[in-house]
């Protein structure tokens, strides 16, 4: 499969200086702020060549669109089709037309997509992880064969239902209800909103977490657009965001929407089944946001190394500066080895949930912290959207609060240290 | 002039819930989270009647607008104008038609407005403190009498133009030069560029800095747009800007511009005229950010409020979400006192420019930091520009940048600390 | 009173340099690192008096004495009668042969005992402000008379015991019990356990709070060593501390203490009795951790001006070392505007108990994060006990932790603002 | 070697709670609190009956000893020779007694020693990576033969002496000199001062760091203390240090010390030597902080557990406690991850002083910082040594500053991602 990708995305492509930058092969071992653990060498030929696809096809056609995109908060859906093409969608599933990569292989992805900007992985992490991964986990046979292939060139495409307008943190208290569809046998219906669902403006298969009525319990459901007649779904954009202006984000209103029982998962039951997807997407977040704050690391010492000020001496030599650098490269670079270590111990089995709470909430809070630090390197001229720190600020705070806020999986891990809950 | 402008404002205008609920008068002592330590009780009753004019006419008529000014990075000159008839703009100065109110005065203005938004503010302190304090502080009787009447009332809009692309914190080295005009006797000729000018798009006077040739020392000129002929000044605007969107940013490109000598100031040479100008904006900055830290502690109090997560409790029922609160009332208390003291200080005749530093430094890092600690308390909703947070956190971080990067601040503070310098 | 404590300690006292530098009189507005924003502008002449006196003694009496007195854990108890003679003690209080002096003037003592030391600082505010401070506002006129001139004069040495070893900053929950004595007709017995307790093993009078058992309500006693018999009170120190070493702290246990009734207070129930004392101490510890600040200001800046590294640079030219010092002064400044500010609203009868809990808090705070950060341009030197920097650091840990430590003032803050408690 | 190693500390040895709970096997992934992100799931068997040996024989025979020498200055110098019984001295060294394990293995020995305390870790360092190491990497084969044995066995005390009173940050201006003996043929003669050395005061051989006069360039000399005559070697201990009382610290001071020019490592010049030295120590540290801070988070942890406070709710119940847990075992986890990755990439060589640095410096603060927030969850009973958590506090400070203070690794991490130096 990567093979191919690779092929694919070669032809038309001329070496990137940032990719080479990342993983030249240098003679003896040297320091690289790029990677200052050497943690390319904890990797596999396979992931890194899938690392190295990743990276040009992000820099050679996301970077270019990026700036416009955001600014006019304008979404190409070509791009998951794009993706697609290179076997980047649901890297890391078995059969159905995915690559079956590690799960560290589809981190380095997602690193290389956010590496551009948080809004394209968010776009990507819907559709390889929450969609793509929750079919494959909770999905009967066919609803595998009928879907995963299509989703995974990035020809269909998916958004995952979950949050509503009133229960963020709290999912478990949603009202989005499935019942038996009143005149439509085998089928349901569903009525309910959800909220801040990336993709669900351009999305074909919806996947709704609703309660079943009989039972009060929660179940997943695969809305298919097409099916639904006018009025029973629709999606309208959100507009006027504040940061992620790069993806699409939008509303679910289900008002009857039919769902074939067939579409509903078979087996799982209650928040198992959205925090299992969660857990997968939330690990590609652990990875993503190393990229972004990389980013924000080659900008500012760019940046750094170019503006002279005070007797024509560059920014960089100033102690203040240096502190600032010296601690966002720090944790990146345990950022990165701590990501990859839960992936290996997911593919071993032997991951839990908390650690990928762990890694979620501390990357994600140090990308933002230290990209909000590195920021001040720019002073003024941060304002100006062309140098790219801006757009990595903004997003990486949306990056800290969705798929877990912080203080959410501080308290999850705070109950699984001390045994007590302290949600209430 | 306040009193009329308390005539001017009150006639249309509603009691403001905002405003009622900052200025009232409690029987008996009460904690108030809006004036923990009781500020009021340091204010003249004249100061309080201008805030309080000030509050009513941001709230009442900045506030409606300032949603869509900054989607759209649409400034409405006519702002000044309406300040101008409340008698806000240059409050502090003497004569020539300004109100002669105490700097804590002014302060409390600035506050209002940017309660509201920075860049309003910003646009109003360019106004106020750096082109119409530079004038009274530095220009001749007859620049006075030409200028100030005019810019207090807002008809006159001015820019100051100090900063240039490759000179930000040490505007010492700057490249524009003034030099004899060639052909028109008794003028100068002014070439170089200036950028990130507020209102430097639309301002008919621009303050502008440049090293007289013959001596090589910093000299002020004021440039009249109007007998500026068509290719010697240009002032293009930035757009695209990251944050301080519902104020006008650009450049201002001398190539030749004419200005009589009648227009430079007469005695100040070097940094010092520059220097005392931003001082003064710096003073309004101190208080200015404590209104968008007040308005931030508003919004995320309201919505902790308001949110309902786990068992149907408030968010503000939770501990973390507390600390935030408490954490962001106190700085804004203990900002606003020691803003009042040098305030004070200064009318004094007793500060100097080092006071002026620590607190412009430790309000727009105490601002900025809190501000985006309560924007967590919003969660996703926070990628909503409706509730306003995200552009107080946006902006916030501009203060901290422009009149001073903190970190400059902290070494004119280390050198004055020690009577070493660590600029170079 | 205080005319006669200038004279006092006038007469043996050569001017300090530490003392001169603090007041010293400059002609023209000038940066003083050692009061930046010129706080001194803020207080009496009265006020001024005092603190000159104040700091006199302190620097000259205590400061000899405090490395060995911490080394050793030895406290000398002739410190209150020194302090007595000079008016030191209760100095707020009216009448009972206290000074009747402002609020600030004496947080100013406390600040000047803190520049030596907390714990020398923790034993006055015991005597003063919880001993002394209580006896005045809860008790009777035979109680004032009978304690008050003694306790003012340093000769009766008092103890305040609220905190039980099971119950911190919950003292609602308290065990100590006072029931009619068996045998003693007019008595009361009481018998329980408290720790934490300055000053308990060298008191004379200790104020106990306890639970009435026919009312279940907390009230408080005087309880008087001379007249418990052997076994019914034990007031054994705590050794070996980590802090406050130069203080003396210990237990108090009770088992049948006999207390006459006229030595209970008459009107107070319930916390409120307690709390209101804490809350004259709580202010005094926002003025006085002010003190321990300043001193490890001073201490760092000389150190880092003697200290050379590099090419013979001072340490204070360094820009991660300015820095360091730049936040400290301006914490040290705004904490004292601020503590100042509560204590004018104080003696106007305009303050709140919750504005005391923002001053303390973060004064508290803000004093033990800074003093660490300077302790870090001692490097290794910061060991040796005779830098004093250590010293302060392990202080000022505990006062973040008594009278309320900094999480409670959070959720009394927090409370405060949004109306809903987090305590549980 | 560690086969006996075991076999000599299992025989009087109970199975520990800490040392079991550090490493069961349990069935199924599970969070755990200790070790969260599996780190154990890295290591080779051979490490981890290391590291169980080294905890094992850290919690029965050092633990007990830990209070009273913390409290009273009291180090005991057949620690070292327990631990030389044990294989734990210069466990990462080839031949000459040594046990030739993995610089991770020797890692976690040092973790285990400075889960009791920094002070004994700190011991061992010296004794180990350098005194050990450098004798290993730089003297000739005849001083290998000589000390090396000896020293594994603990039987030989080793200082390392490069620090001098005036230079700490600074080596490369060291005073202390050696120049050819006037008397003896064949010696050097060494005069100077060194400061904060462990254990110089019970050492047997000294290694000192000397400027050789006749080429200016600093050379490193073994000192035999039996070889000094008297008033040419004195080594006084350095007492009430503030922190790191359980390890001994004094300084050398050399007046014509004779050293056999035997005794000079043969090759090495410059600082290379003692660098290359501290880089072995540093390293070292980086695992050593985690032990003191993972015992950190497990007496807290206790704590909260046991603690109740507020309707009978233990303290782990509360939010703001929970942060404060998850924080800390979060950065306890990242930093094992990353110091693991270190030392399997110096085995591999390659690794540079750079990752040292980076881990040196980035456990070091993470421990300091968690280990202070930890100690507020004790509130005022932190301050009884009992608790164990003040001096973990105290010692870490001193980690943070010795071998390279944080702010100086943050100028080498500086200059190593800008090419730019910013000491001077």
């Amino acid at each position: 499969m990567f093979r191919s990708a690779v092929r694919v995305c070669a032809r038309p492509v001329l070496p990137l200086q940032q990719a080479s930058r990342h993983f030249a092969s240098a003679t003896g071992p040297q320091f690289s702020w790029e990677d200052p653990l050497n943690t390319k060498s904890l990797l596999t030929e396979d992931e890194i060549a899938i690392a190295e696809t990743a990276e040009r096809y992000c820099q050679e056609r996301l970077q270019p669109r990026v700036l416009e995109a955001y600014r006019n908060e304008d979404y190409d859906p070509k791009i998951l089709e794009e993706m697609g093409e290179l076997g980047l969608l649901g890297a890391n599933l078995e059969g159905y037309g995915c690559a079956g990569a590690s799960t560290v292989a589809a981190g380095l992805i997602t690193r290389a997509v956010e590496r551009v900007d948080s809004g394209y992985r968010s776009g990507m992490s819907v559709q390889s992880s929450l969609v793509m991964g929750g079919i494959h986990e909770h999905g009967t046979e066919e609803q595998k064969e009928k879907f995963l292939p299509e989703l995974a060139k990035g020809k269909l495409l998916g958004a995952f239902g979950l949050t509503e307008p009133n229960h963020g943190s709290d999912p478990g208290s949603m009202e989005t209800v499935a019942k038996p569809h009143p005149t439509k046998k085998g089928y349901y219906s569903l009525s309910g909103s959800k909220t801040w669902i990336t993709n669900s403006p351009i999305a074909d298969v919806l996947m709704v977490w609703a309660k079943l009525q009989e039972t009060g319990k929660i179940r997943g459901f695969l809305v298919e657009r097409k099916d639904c007649p006018p009025g029973t779904l629709e999606t309208p954009a959100i507009k006027n965001k504040t940061a992620l202006r790069a993806s699409i984000t939008g509303m679910i209103h289900l008002d009857g929407a039919p769902v074939p029982e067939a579409n509903m998962f078979p087996h799982v039951e209650g928040l198992t089944g959205p925090f299992s997807c969660l857990n997968s997407a939330r690990y590609g977040i652990s990875m993503g946001v190393m990229g972004a704050l990389e980013d924000s690391i080659s900008r500012a010492r760019t940046y750094a190394l170019e503006r002279r000020q005070f007797k024509g001496n560059p920014l960089a030599k100033y102690q203040l500066i240096q502190k600032k650098l010296a601690d966002a490269v720090t944790d990146a670079a345990y950022g990165t080895v701590a990501s990859i270590q839960v992936g290996r111990l997911k593919d071993e089995g032997n991951a839990v949930p908390e650690m990928i709470s762990l890694v979620k909430r501390q990357n994600c809070d140090a990308a933002l912290r230290n990209a909000r630090i590195l920021q001040e390197i720019f002073g003024g001229n941060a304002t100006s959207d062309e140098y790219g720190i801006g757009r990595h600020v903004a997003n990486l705070f949306v990056t800290q609060t969705y798929e877990g806020q912080s203080d959410i999986h501080s308290l999850i891990l705070g109950r699984a240290i001390t045994g007590v809950q302290a949600f209430v």
